[in-house]
């Protein structure tokens, strides 16, 4: 049964993985790196690339460990006591607005009493929704999904529906993906079978993202186009900021906010009452972002 | 003693008086104005403006009542009945990096059993902070506040200070201004004083930003500074998802978004862990974003 540092390892792997292959997509960037230390246990190297095709990407990794805050544990619904849990998470930006924006979070969290559980997902935020692309990226997470177990996809796609999405403007974040937390021994699965799972999920994200970006990055982007892309990262910003289990996580625990907002745009914008015109792409993306859509 | 209908005239009244001014003041932007009812009960009229000098600004009226939702009356700990609420509330966004932007809000409150209070504030956002404008401003509101009581003015200074604060920034929003809350006939005012006191700061409002934005309109901007800016403006968006009661409330009680995330900025940036040079301007103005600096 793997323990608690073989999974941060692999974390850290995965990390040094996907951001190899991202310099690769990219083909000029270089990620800057950060050490930190947590004052109450832990470390992580947060990372960031400003590439030529990557506008702003965060890839983070982190492991801490130490005595639970009550109002944590109260929030988590697990008896008080010592906890220790690492990941992976990312979001990036890119420079061409026909490019989508993509988040993924691999992560593991154990504590006493023999309580563990994984949780993650990667979802698609595409300033203008491609068919194609849709239905490509479900189909490579339902065959990642697949590999595991037939209850998950349409579980974690549902999941995903659910938790990206922007209430106050009845939009879905983007066109989803899969999304799930806390998978443990419940339902008879062995701890080995859901790290199986979790790597599996992290090791399809940079080919997939590196496949989308290379299809986009050269396209040609107009004045309306690139408005629309800011607009759309005001949505993104407003989903973090206000929603983000993670991001409000975060904050109040006093995690390091440079890493915990690294997922934040470059530079977005926002316009009163903006309504694109009828029968545009704008258009037909907000038709788009609406929970329940099967893209495959 | 003033009745709801009223003070919601006057306030009505005081949006026409500021949007007037401001268009004076920014010399070509028009406002539009949006009509809007509430479901629940009562209505609002919300006016944008995009000016020449006023980049984004929107000043809200609204008069709304109803039942209160549970939620919300244990929120306010009042007892459960039905409520009315008024008010004016803003926020200009300018173009040029050396004029603040600036918030001002004046509402009032009732409910069943007599239950009354008012509330607002003002308070600025510079860019860069002028010490010159800081005092005016501080000035200003503190002989409104000392033309009703002398404790008014430490006593919502501190409010301020206390309330626009970025918590997971360790740093304050702008330089503050004034804040206060449930203004009722506690400490024996009568609602005509209250009253008095909250009309006096409507009042000063549009002359107070029209000076500030006349002195730096056409001060040349350096690319940098136009930068800096824009990294300023995503403080403002963090604030106001991640913090501010009213957005929150509004957001929470399914109001109408669009009139509610109008204080947005029209464009803004974030960059990984940006530290201003030491000695520069943006590290001046960084210094001087804490509480408790005594302006006046």
């Amino acid at each position: 049964m793997p323990d608690k540092a073989t999974i941060a390892n692999w974390f850290q792997q995965l990390q040094n993985d996907i951001c190899r292959q991202l310099e690769a997509a990219d083909g000029r960037g270089r990620f800057r790196e950060d050490y930190w230390e947590r004052p109450g246990g832990g470390y992580g190297y947060s990372r960031v690339i400003l590439g030529q095709h990557i506008e702003k990407g965060g890839v983070n990794f982190s492991a801490v460990h130490g005595s639970m805050p009550e109002k944590i544990s109260q929030a988590l619904q697990v008896p008080p006591g010592n906890f220790f849990a690492s990941g992976v998470s990312i979001v990036l930006h890119p420079v061409n607005a026909h490019a989508p924006i993509i988040h993924m979070n691999v992560r593991y969290f154990e504590m006493d009493h023999g309580i563990w559980w994984f949780g993650g997902g990667i979802d698609l935020t595409p300033h203008y929704v491609d068919r194609e692309d849709a239905a490509r990226f479900h189909g490579a997470l339902k065959a990642v999904c697949d590999r595991h177990h037939s209850d998950y996809y349409p579980a974690f796609k549902k999941w995903a529906d659910d938790y990206f999405f922007i209430r106050h403007r009845d939009e879905t974040r983007g066109i989803g993906g899969i999304f799930f937390d806390r998978l443990s021994s419940e339902g008879g699965f062995s701890k080995d079978q859901r790290f199986g799972f979790v790597r599996d999920v992290g090791e399809a994200f940079a080919p997939l993202y590196a496949s989308l970006l290379n299809k986009h990055k050269d396209k040609p982007v107009s004045d309306q186009e690139k408005n629309w892309q800011y607009l759309r990262r005001g949505r993104y910003a407003e989903f973090n900021l206000v929603y983000d289990r993670g991001t409000k996580f975060g904050l109040d625990t006093e995690g390091r906010t440079e890493s915990i907002l690294m997922s934040l745009p470059p530079m977005a914008a926002w316009e009163y009452d903006h309504q694109p015109a009828a029968g545009s792409r704008e258009a037909e993306t907000l038709g788009l972002l609406r929970k329940g859509v099967e893209w495959v």
